[in-house]
């Protein structure tokens, strides 16, 4: 019971950081699963997301996914946590075709500051999911006490 | 003058490509820079762009540098051909603050089929200049005639 | 029976190619798996593959890992086809430490020029099995017929 | 005086840290060159690199390439700190031929905790110099005090 009430506590602070993000109300971003260690993140397709050939663009991609990859390490780490991407990877393995984007982060390694994870992205289209984008980030995390003057710069 | 006129038209054909990514539209972003190898994209930043800390997300980022790279490419190519992003890497070097978001992709390699750009994209906070994301994408060029079933799916 | 020998044909290829490898005769690795779309090198840990604090080196991992994923991809492309590296990249998730390396290239896409694997390696300590490194790797793949000026230059 | 004094000093303790790389001796490669924030090595190229057309392998480059922006992250942090790669990527741009290998690793950021390093790997053939792959790399810093519990784990 002491556990799931500090999961619930944490699963609300992801989603009210998640609030905060205005790049995630200006794509139409859900959080679409959330548990710990991962994290979804699901949007409509919009023609504004557009690359030149209709395309969902390399870049709506990646900010879902290093918003999911960040939130699936937040899930993982105490309370009052903060998250840093450090750098992330992506290879796009197939054209962003479909009418639902859905990106998933998924916590590989958390260490006392690096954490690790697994991003990838997939479309839905006519009803079937394909990967589109696949790879990898690393993430800071500043643990609370250590704040707030140990982001790194 | 036969080159300048060459150049002249790929450099239209590159803005008339930029017209049709929605997503930049979304972004407010502008083309700032086309040189033969270099482009630069634009944007003033806006509060849609934020993460949950008030900095610029490093979605948005990827979104400017991504295709500033894939114009840098398409900048080098025969009229007619066409890229897709293969892979990128992003290290984010400082927080993202700032009045204006600038990209620039740099070409690095072009092959046949394959190129490779240096990206980075720096924040002008109080009429200064700095790097906040640095990294490296490979591009696949589809040059003319090798259309239309050469896309790597 | 005729897809049993193409396969034990293409797997003879990839042992007489790996053989040509002058690294990994260096290094004492040998191919530990070979399966359509999954093979694994390993070696044993020798104290010339040591970094400063005695760990292996990140570049023996990455060495074993880059050769696991080539052949991986030509484990499933056609007999006679050619790989080259375009890129990989590689995080460093633990110490490297122990008696045995094993390096895992796993193919998530293969395109008819581009594929894409995931890489992993792990260390045995106390016949324990480790993740010490896990990334991914594009390879660009030269088919027959399209030999020899192809190459990406 | 006083500076250049613990230049030298900096200087002798990656020149002592290197003599106990392993894998350095085994490759036969030397520091060829020690700058604050840049550091190259260097190796003769042996047919015991080669991947099997003849090339120097990619692990060979990289191996060199992750000391070398390893101990460009050292020469610019205080005496008696420790470094870890946290991840690397490299882009192949030429097949890799030649006599002599040169990589060289360049500081972009320090930071507290985090360095990032533009890696490079040049071949000399027939006295002129071509660059064969570029990347990029994390560093993970473990100042002096900060020790022996801080490192990521």
């Amino acid at each position: 019971m002491r556990s799931s009430r500090v999961a619930k506590d944490k699963f609300s602070a992801v989603k009210e950081s998640f609030r905060r993000q205005g790049i995630m109300r200006l794509l139409g971003a859900r959080i679409s699963r959330l548990n710990a260690g991962i994290v979804e993140i699901s949007a409509s397709n919009r023609s504004e997301f557009s690359q030149q050939d209709g395309f969902v663009h390399a870049g709506v991609l990646v900010s879902l996914a290093d918003s999911a990859g960040g939130y699936a390490v937040v899930s993982m780490l105490p309370m009052g946590s903060r998250v840093l991407s450090v750098e992330l990877k992506m290879n796009f393995l197939k054209p962003a075709i479909g009418d639902v984007i859905r990106a998933r982060g998924k916590v590989r390694k958390v260490g006392r500051t690096i954490a690790v994870c697994e991003l990838d992205v997939g479309m839905r289209s006519r009803a079937s999911w394909t990967t589109c984008a696949w790879g990898s980030q690393t993430v800071y995390c500043v643990r609370p006490r250590e704040e707030p003057d140990s982001v790194p710069a």
